[in-house]
């Protein structure tokens, strides 16, 4: 039965292990095929054309495998590849990162004034901004490119005064301005991100909501899994099944910070795209 | 004449620029040819023969358009790609940056005690390690992978807390320990860390010695032309040419701090490998 097959995830490397964690919380029940393309990590410097070929590649190999949903749980390929991907593998449902977090990003905020931490790609092709924009005409967007969070969360440096001072540097131009107008909600646009909640939401201050593009994700594939009726009739925990394109040591190292529970080498299968 | 043909310098971005600004130092006189393969970057978690194929295009591209001299200014392709290219395109002679790091550390360590600092694919793969072992065998080399200054750098935050914080992360359990044998000298083994210098000296102390491989590779470089009998002829300051595979905005802004001079975008030429 379809609603039996497992929902397919794909990421450019391990930061989607993120959106991952938050489903297994979120629908404990179903089942999770999950494909970094880690040869090829980051997507953010690649061209269009070639983004829209990968992520293609990726969607080929899971549905070849069965899935009943494809999760883009890349925040580069969800601004490029959802309609391309949708054209293709329809009726295949497929949920990317950005609309979900634009959606809770336009609800949440009350002054209508947002800030998007993301990549440097993501800003610059204002995916967030575009996707609140379209939901909350005239709100303020502002967008921070935070490179330094990727590499610190890749490094498993998330605690202590380096994370908090860089966090500070990256967010206090946006909140500690005199006078003017400040975001009340702060979208984490990367994956990488949620690694960095702890240091984010202290340099923000009590005043500032979060929003983690990972769990509203997740809660955006519950809802269209219900709406599908495509729930799982299985009970007892899901499986995880975890796909790279190379390096399974570097996936199970840096991954099982990503995933909050550890990964071993060998449980990483690496596939050819 | 051959001898006033440019020097080709080849990396897979924007890190060789600081062996292209320590060639200008060395050898003012000397035009350039500097090719970053951004659009390929990084290529630490690449394959062997990806990265020798990458090599053999950029040597090709530079090649074609006449050169008198190749400069490897990548650590990766260095490591994998010097016999390759040696093999191919001799008697061109072709100059990589690990060889004059690990002649310098090997030459000044008078404790026969080394710590190499490099990106993790260099440090995986003992590129340094192996070069500085060849000329001192039996010394003692500690390699540590400093993904964060490798973010720093191309962020642009060099001086200040978080920079120091991080170098002392990164040294302290090198250096900070108890009784036992300490390094004597440092190896700057990734073409970015030169702008991080400061940060490690102070996090090093006065006792250590930085070896700079961007700095001994343009030594290299000189001894080599004068053994071969081609420095230029030509009097008054060589020419510099920037050549990108992609992002002339990003090599502009990102590549300025490298140089350590100001580039324009519509001064990098994009070509295609």
């Amino acid at each position: 039965m379809t609603c039996d097959l497992p929902i397919g995830v794909f990421d450019s490397g391990v930061g989607g292990l993120t959106v991952l964690r938050a489903l297994r919380r979120r629908l404990p029940a179903e089942s999770l095929v999950y494909l970094g393309d880690t040869a090829r990590v980051p997507y953010g410097t690649k061209s269009v054309a070639s983004i829209v070929r990968y992520a293609m590649q990726a969607a080929d190999h899971l549905v070849a495998r069965g899935i009943k949903m494809l999760v883009v749980a890349c925040n580069t390929a969800s601004a490029v590849s959802l309609e391309p991907l949708r054209e293709r593998f329809a009726p295949l449902p497929v949920v990317g990162v950005v609309e979900p977090g634009a959606d809770a990003a336009a609800s949440v905020s009350r002054s209508r004034h947002m800030l998007v931490l993301a990549t440097e790609s993501t800003v610059r092709r204002h995916a967030y901004a575009r996707a609140i924009a379209a939901r909350a005409p005239g709100a303020r967007i502002d967008e921070v490119a935070c490179s330094l969070f990727v590499a610190l969360a890749e490094e498993g440096w998330t605690t202590g005064e380096i994370p908090a001072a860089v966090a500070r540097t990256y967010l206090d131009p946006y909140l500690r301005t005199n006078g003017s107008s400040k975001p009340d909600t702060i979208v984490l646009g990367c994956t990488h991100f949620p690694l960095l909640e702890d240091a984010i939401r202290e340099a923000a201050g009590p005043d500032v909501t979060l929003v983690d593009s990972a769990t509203t994700t997740a809660e955006a594939v519950a809802t269209k899994l219900t709406e599908l009726d495509l729930l799982t009739s299985a009970t007892g925990e899901g499986t995880v099944t975890l796909l790279a394109t190379d390096g399974a040591d570097r996936f199970a190292a840096v991954g099982s910070r990503f995933l909050g529970m550890p990964i071993a080498p060998d449980e990483v299968e690496i596939v050819d795209l």
